[in-house]
């Protein structure tokens, strides 16, 4: 059978997602990358695959299908090799399961993207930002982790709803809040010092795809490398340009 | 059998979406009213129904859910008397309703509810609002409407993906854009007028699911109603007070 195919560019949470899902289930894919910061996503060419211009998308065969939790959804239901714990056959906890997986779109994913891109990302980008939007979106950031604890925690759950094995939510939840790290291990802690149970969460979800889940995030570390290292030049000019002053906030 | 339980409240357009298919899909349910202005959904007591304190959330025995696209899903799943093309169990369309479901959440519903949060609700809540999020918001509508146009309703589609017959993503989306009712007519044709398709579609779901559709936005066009003699009366008198002011903007 023909591998599929899965457009992504590593340095997007939900791209990674796909990624690791389909490591760790042994499906064969062939990894094409659109790079974002070249806009490799706004191509004619690109449009033909993902009409809304974003990653992940993939293609199966003749079949096109973009948004990453329909894609993991898609894939845990057509490879019969993939384990029944990452997409539950239970009418229930399936049900459970995508009430996280809407969830995450209006809460953790607006409050941490909206975060990132607007301090982090947004000197690169030319995105106009303003001190209400990233009041806004700290503050959904904060109050959606403090409700994956108390809500879907409880206990000494290993992964979400007390579940002994990870589903798609807790994986794609997990790759939202690993977008933090290029805010710099101040703001991360900032953010993840005080939810010990999401640390401890992440962990199980990191050991329970490992290594896939290291090497998918290791762009992600070396993009967080080189902004903090060109903060640092920023600190030592005398008049640092005003991208790189947003830089060094970091 | 036991009703299911639907808290809901009818102003709220998710709320709306599952009440109807529930009516349409003969699926017997008690509807208790969680009034947002009243911020009953931020009682002790409906925080145990759904500890996030969102409308809708519905109660089937002892299993409770929230979000309402799993909620759509999972009663499409578990009532045997719902048509397949509301949740169809091919895989292939499945995942292309699923996609749009997902989609839905930070394009068409960040947009149209931002906006009307923004505009005709800001001075109801007493929310701060700033020009720079409301034209932010205006833009997503406007390309979120133009994309469900170019990619969804193609040639003479009556509803979403060709289909001939509505799904749960047609429902939840026209129920969003029915929100933008409150925005006064004048705002509501500055969006719609020049999406024929869509008003063509939004009409095809309605005539589809009536007369309960019909019913589950009565209370919307009361409001919409009140809203706008509000406004007259504020345009009435020489120093309108700052909320009158904003309302009669509508
Ligand atoms: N809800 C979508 C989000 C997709 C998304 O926002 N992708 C970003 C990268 S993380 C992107 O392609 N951004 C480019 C753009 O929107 O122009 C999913 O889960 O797939
Ligand atoms: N994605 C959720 C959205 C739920 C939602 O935003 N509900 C609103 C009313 S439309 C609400 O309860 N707002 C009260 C609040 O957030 O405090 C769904 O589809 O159910």
């Amino acid at each position: 059978m023909q591998p599929i195919k899965v457009y992504a560019d590593r340095r997007s949470q939900p791209s990674r997602a796909v990624i690791i899902f389909c490591r760790v289930n042994q499906i064969d894919f062939e990894e094409i990358t659109v790079d974002l910061f070249k806009s490799q996503h706004l191509t004619a060419e690109f449009r033909k695959i993902n009409p809304m211009g974003q990653v992940p998308a993939i293609v199966d065969g003749r079949f096109k299908l973009f948004e990453s939790h329909a894609i993991l959804r898609y894939l845990a239901s057509v490879f019969p090799g993939v384990a029944d714990h990452w997409y539950p056959a239970d009418l229930f906890t399936r049900a459970k399961i995508e009430s996280i997986l809407d969830w995450h779109h209006s809460n953790l994913r607006r409050g941490a993207a909206t975060l990132v891109m607007h301090t982090a990302l947004a000197p690169f980008l030319g995105l106009a930002t303003s001190p209400h939007v990233v009041k806004q979106a700290e503050k959904l950031l904060m109050q959606s982790l403090g409700r994956i604890e108390s809500v879907w925690l409880k206990g000494d759950a290993k992964f979400l709803l007390g579940s002994p094995q990870p589903s798609i939510a807790d994986l794609s939840l997990v790759c939202e809040i690993m977008q933090l790290e290029i805010l710099g291990d101040d703001e991360r802690d900032r953010f993840l010092g005080a939810h010990e149970k999401i640390l401890i969460w992440m962990d199980n979800v990191k050991k329970a795809t490992s290594p896939h889940f290291e090497e998918a995030h290791e762009l992600l570390f070396q993009v967080k490398a080189s902004m903090l290292s060109n903060a640092a030049a920023a600190n030592q000019t005398s008049e640092p340009s005003t991208k790189l002053k947003i830089v060094s906030k970091l």
